[in-house]
């Protein structure tokens, strides 16, 4: 079929076969295809959608569409996690290697920050020396020989989805969920994964505020990886306020490291626990929820993930100086801690403005070529529901220089809101499929 | 609001603002605006559609995207006529010179064949030395010293309209009908047209074969006339069967000139008279029908309207000897004439077969780069309900080789259909608006 025969075919509602899909994808391969054609039909499946069938077919076209790693030495549970996107969202760095130290493998390959949301890259960009952009053969032989990987991805994975998100991106076609879901579940495929766990997040710092949407989202790639044979379990998780106390890239490296040692904010340790425990689960096939979880604190509590921290580090080439004294982790020059005006208790510290506030003050990137600041963020001294009167500290803002300091301040202070009586307790875990 | 804010607000069903349609034309006619997002917006128009008071701005802001025509020295009707296109619609080459004659002024921009539909400038090409690509300057004077001008439209007139319509071709977003509508109405409307007559095809040759699209089609483009200030009326006519006998570019130069003779096919006639009348009956704001009519066949029958086609022809270069001496028009050298194998009425000649079959033969093109033979095409023998023999001749197939003989005859054969019953007469307008 013609590519205009496709674009015709979905615009007047069609269901696409196997085939077809598997040409759709050779066409967005092909770069005598021009663009303008791949766009519209970006549109029309934006707009008509593409069933459970398609769109297990595209992610399936997609994951082989380009190279792929699929570890024939390594036996076992390779698995991976994904993270649909938050602010303060540094779990990878803790889950990685705990997820290592309970015995799994682990191959991430992971990207870099755009917009109010940080990248696990840049953060791990902390550490003199650490290599992010590894070759097949590196990703192989780090996951046989460690059990863990952290790279990042090359143009020649998944290629289909390469060309697809710029397009989406100047389109308006990124906020659909077969696109979505594809994206997301090709590339894990592509990359070995032979369990997907994933953190779906929802509120005004993740890319749905709306809970059924991001349902919506998760059952879809639950179900993707059913019908491809990759078993993948879906955890819903609140990002309407930051996840954890630290954002920026030095300053959540500093929180991930605290965390290992056992400390750290609760609430981010609970989704680390959980998502671990959640990963023996899945790739156990039992369900015994709190065996997993006392086993993954006992990993964290005798050092063992920690230890797997400093692995997977040194194994990438790593200076180990900042990992034992994060104290010496970069914070940038222009500081300023932002005071309580009021007396109440704090209900709410809006994810996405913390997540701009931070990008402004130079953490991170508003357009793909922009330079980020290491030292960059914002540190939280306040969690939700915590009580204040007026002079308490709510956060401290670091910034590349003042300009950036005072811009981030205004959009950083609105984050905070008040209420005079206690909040409820808002949950973190919303739902798991 | 930038291009991809538009993109969106269509996307979820916005209805656009006379401002935001003026920055989309805007956008179309910048060329650092890429074809992808072009092309994305037009598959969410396409889906999403365009109320009546967005497809009378577009229409408005299209007109006036690149040059315009306006005949400041020229009082009166200047009338526009504009058919959506068949196989063996010629009427443009007898309707400029009769309206001219009726004392209407006619500035016609016409265009190439493409497909199964030829276009009124190959036709005139016949004529040697015919000038088409006229000035600005050229046409009006024309207009003012004839009443008449056919001229092709320069790449300045509606520029947006030649970016939207390469790109709707080959993105499967051409059958759109706010699309169709301000692409037409754009066009007479920059040319100068103060008054707008429309012949909407309906049928097998036709863009709409569902005479209830060709309807919407065309009071669609008559509530745009109304909206712009230009009266615009709209004839619905059948092309389910060719107009006239003749397809092909000398063979209907034939025909048209047998018409202005006061001959030619009776349907081909008919409409003639119809939309000439009309447009008296447009222009003059009275409903005369059957006086109109009179009128007109007397300009045919006193020989004025043939004078207004010499002079037509003579203004802009063209030779005289093939106007006087029509036999002298090129004829393809390979001929065959089909026969029926049957007896019977005559219930079908299917426009879109002979249409392909003419240009086949070498009477059009396929692809816009084709060289086409003016002496090739189809000359009928019969018209529908006539009663056929076995033996009887259909149809005379010229061609520009043996090879393209073959092929047309074997698209030309099957568009013949018999009954065993005189079949009723079928209705050549249908509707008038």
């Amino acid at each position: 079929m013609s590519i205009i025969d496709l674009i015709v075919k979905k615009r007047d509602r069609g269901k696409f076969s196997t085939t077809e899909i598997g040409e759709l994808i050779d066409y967005v391969c092909n770069p005598e295809i021009p663009d303008y054609q791949i766009s519209a039909l970006l549109m029309a499946l934006y707009l008509n959608g593409l069933d459970d069938d398609e769109t297990s077919d595209l992610t399936r076209a997609m994951a082989t569409s380009g190279d792929t790693l699929n570890f024939p030495n390594t036996p076992g549970a390779i698995i991976d996690k994904h993270s649909t996107g938050g602010v303060g969202d540094k779990t990878s760095l803790v889950l990685v290697p705990l997820l290592a130290a309970a015995g799994l493998k682990v191959a991430k390959l992971s990207g870099r920050g755009l917009g109010h949301t940080g990248g696990t890259l840049d953060k791990l960009g902390v550490f003199d020396g650490f290599q992010v952009d590894l070759n097949k053969t590196a990703i192989e032989a780090l996951v046989n020989e460690n059990g863990m990987v952290i790279s990042g991805q090359t143009d020649r994975i998944v290629p289909a989805d390469k060309r697809l998100y710029s397009l989406r991106d100047l389109t308006g076609t990124v906020e659909s969920m077969p696109l979505i879901a594809s994206s997301i579940m090709s590339k894990k495929i592509a990359s070995g994964a032979r369990y997907i766990l994933l953190d779906v997040k929802v509120g005004s710092g993740a890319m749905f505020s709306d809970p059924e949407k991001a349902k919506t989202l998760a059952l879809k790639m639950v179900g993707i990886g059913k019908t491809l044979g990759v078993p993948t379990k879906a955890v819903l998780t609140d990002m309407n306020v930051p996840l954890g106390k630290m954002v920026g890239n030095a300053l959540e490296v500093r929180e991930a490291i605290d965390t290992l040692h056992g400390g750290g904010d609760q609430r981010f340790r609970e989704l680390c626990i959980r998502l671990a425990s959640k990963a023996l689960a899945l790739t156990s096939g039992s369900n015994n929820d709190q065996q997993f979880d006392n086993h993954i604190v006992g990993l964290i509590n005798s050092g063992k993930a920690f230890d797997k921290f400093r692995l997977l580090i040194s194994s990438q080439g790593g200076d180990l100086t900042a990992v034992d004294h994060p104290e010496m982790l970069p914070l940038a020059d222009f500081q300023k801690t932002l005071y309580s005006d009021t007396k109440g208790y704090i209900s709410g510290i809006e994810a996405k403005k913390i997540g701009i506030g931070s990008m402004v003050s130079g953490a991170g990137r508003s357009r793909k070529e922009d330079k980020i600041n290491l030292g960059a963020g914002v540190e939280l001294h306040v969690s939700l529901g915590d009580s204040v009167n007026k002079g308490s500290p709510l956060a401290t803002v670091y910034a590349s220089d003042s300009q950036r300091l005072a811009k981030a301040i205004e959009v950083i202070l609105p984050a905070f809101t008040y209420a005079l009586e206690k909040p409820d307790p808002s949950r973190l875990i919303l739902a798991e499929y």
